[in-house]
């Protein structure tokens, strides 16, 4: 079940991540607590943090440990939240964003992680780091809370482009195949197509000949394709990896993450609401803890962007120092499995046989 | 603030729904159950119930006092759950699912209820309801827990259709108004246009398209448009009516489910943990009892079909006794605030105004 492509002995001895401090919601003092939480359960890291240079030094030595293991590389410009993509594009060379991007480009760096504007990241990514061979639209990757054993499910994409049609969605299930493989360590994980009703004559037409694509792929893909999934199997154990447009995967995503976010919040206010819950509510602590964390959104913070050259991580703009700490530690995990060129050997392969595929049978476009 | 249109002293007496016995994947003891449990707590139901005769007789008599407030009325055929729309259409005229709606049709209850076959329910409806006059697409419409003073929001469509355009779109936007204004008691709804990203440069441009229809017909209509909101915002106070078209509806609709549902079940298997966290469950029990009613899928159960000559209430296929009471009880209410009235009067006069301002425009169709 090896992907191929040996560890860098670079990968092994310290992983190096390209580190965002600007352009998140809070800010470089959420980024650098973030940092600093993230290496101390994780010797191995070793950080480039671009952003501005007085601030973000000032910040890092307050850290015990930290300014040693950070490399800090000054940038002027910062890409605001409501920035426009294509303004970036063009103009945003000076920027934090831009630069971060760029430490991986350069080799110097095995993953990018970045607090920014989705948009602008993903448009700075795309035309630095270029698709993958073989990848006409680049898609982001979630984790999703799930009663399989791993507890998690992948999501893609999650809002990368609004739009996807059926070829884009057969590319969005090997790459997300590959990232179970790799993130998940799941040898044959299982497809599948959200849509609505799982019954043959329900739902999108579109999504029928996806469908169709994916199925023929499976066996040489190496993935199980369990058919169309609905919204309520999400969170469920009968499929690893759910297929979906951008626009449908970020309003599924976020509704999810708004729905436990709400019921966190209930929960905290009903065992505030009389002594005996009160205490209560210090009996079950460490049970309660247990759940909180397991329905916390920041817990599983780190959206990954899949079909360039290079992986970057997405964290929440609103992510603090929890949030940011776990967008670190996939991005470590990510680097260690060397998952940039499994994925891409993946791709390559796989792509040979999807084609065949599509040729066979000629499919409308 | 009313939306005019008296009620008629038949619903003050006594309300009557028409009830589907059949159908739903439990069978008609989960439904004669949530019968029961409805009658007892509101003494002015009466029922018409249609199905098996001898099963839902039996069934009956076993519950107290039930019988006096029933009528049944045999019905040879049943529409399973995968039956095709289409088919039922054309041969279900002996099911209890298309009885019941005859009864709505005619008069004799203002209200219809069925567990059945969503798709096959909707194509009954409409043709035999017929559409209001000014509405093109009938729409599903759910209540959804929210962090408002009702404690809900509304939103539709969740799957009477899976596309909808602009002008559908700002139609869902005036019969959502109507429901939150009868349903929740709300004088001037707060209505926003579900999209990714909530920035003016990001989502779907046919979006922006709707947005301007729904900006325009506001102030005539009486409600306040908000713009677009995201899948974070379904359960936040900021919006009262979440409009959308029935694929990211119905998608966003079962994630939401799905989500509370796993939380669910890991609270109480936190609960069951240690001999500490069961001492702290029986201590927190009132808190933890209201917290999960609040969050409980079957408390909200039922969706609403707008747009049509009658008022029809979709159970979900596996409610049990609780679910079915619940969709019972929200037809007792539509019934009682006259709803249907007020949702065709309102209707009547939004599109004349709402037609002005699309012809105003002159938008691309």
């Amino acid at each position: 079940m090896s992907d191929g492509a040996a560890l860098t002995e670079d990968a092994v001895v310290h992983t190096v991540l390209s580190i965002d401090a600007m352009g998140g919601d809070l800010g470089p003092t959420s980024v650098v607590a973030g940092l600093s939480k993230a290496a101390a359960k994780n010797p191995q890291l070793r950080f480039i943090v671009h952003g501005n240079r007085p601030e973000i030094e000032r910040l890092i030595a307050k850290k015990r440990g930290l300014a040693e293991i950070c490399e800090i590389r000054h940038a002027e410009g910062v890409v605001t939240m409501d920035a426009k993509p294509s303004h970036v594009m063009r103009n945003g060379k000076d920027t934090s964003m831009w630069s971060t991007i760029e430490a991986v480009r350069a080799g110097e760096a095995s993953v990018a992680v970045s607090c920014g504007n989705t948009g602008a990241l993903m448009a700075i990514s795309t035309i630095r780091l270029r698709r993958l061979e073989g990848v006409n639209r680049p898609a982001i990757a979630c984790l999703w809370p799930s009663r399989n054993p791993s507890g998690f499910n992948v999501m893609l994409d999650v809002g990368a482009d609004i739009r996807a049609d059926a070829e884009d969605l057969l590319q969005y299930a090997l790459m997300g195949a590959s990232y179970a493989r790799n993130g998940l360590d799941l040898p044959r994980p299982r497809i599948g197509l959200l849509n609505v009703g799982t019954e043959e004559h329900k739902g999108k037409a579109e999504l029928k000949v996806a469908a169709d694509l994916i199925a023929r792929a499976a066996p040489a893909a190496d993935f199980e394709f369990v058919g169309f999934v609905e919204g309520g199997d999400l969170p469920s154990d009968r499929v690893d990896v759910i297929v979906t447009d951008g626009f449908t995967g970020n309003i599924a995503l976020k509704t999810g993450e708004g729905t436990a976010r709400m019921i966190r919040e209930r929960l905290s206010e009903a065992f505030k609401k009389t002594p005996f819950s009160r205490i209560a509510a210090l009996l079950a602590y460490t049970s309660l803890r247990r759940l909180i964390k397991r329905i916390d959104p920041r817990r599983v913070n780190g959206g990954v962007f899949l079909g360039l050259n290079g992986t970057v991580v997405k964290s929440h703009g609103s992510a603090d120092a929890t949030g940011v700490a776990a967008a670190i530690n996939l991005a470590a995990q990510l680097s260690a499995t060397g998952f940039h060129k499994r994925l891409a050997a993946r791709i390559a392969q796989s792509e040979a046989a999807a084609s065949l595929a599509i040729q066979k049978e000629e499919l409308p476009q």
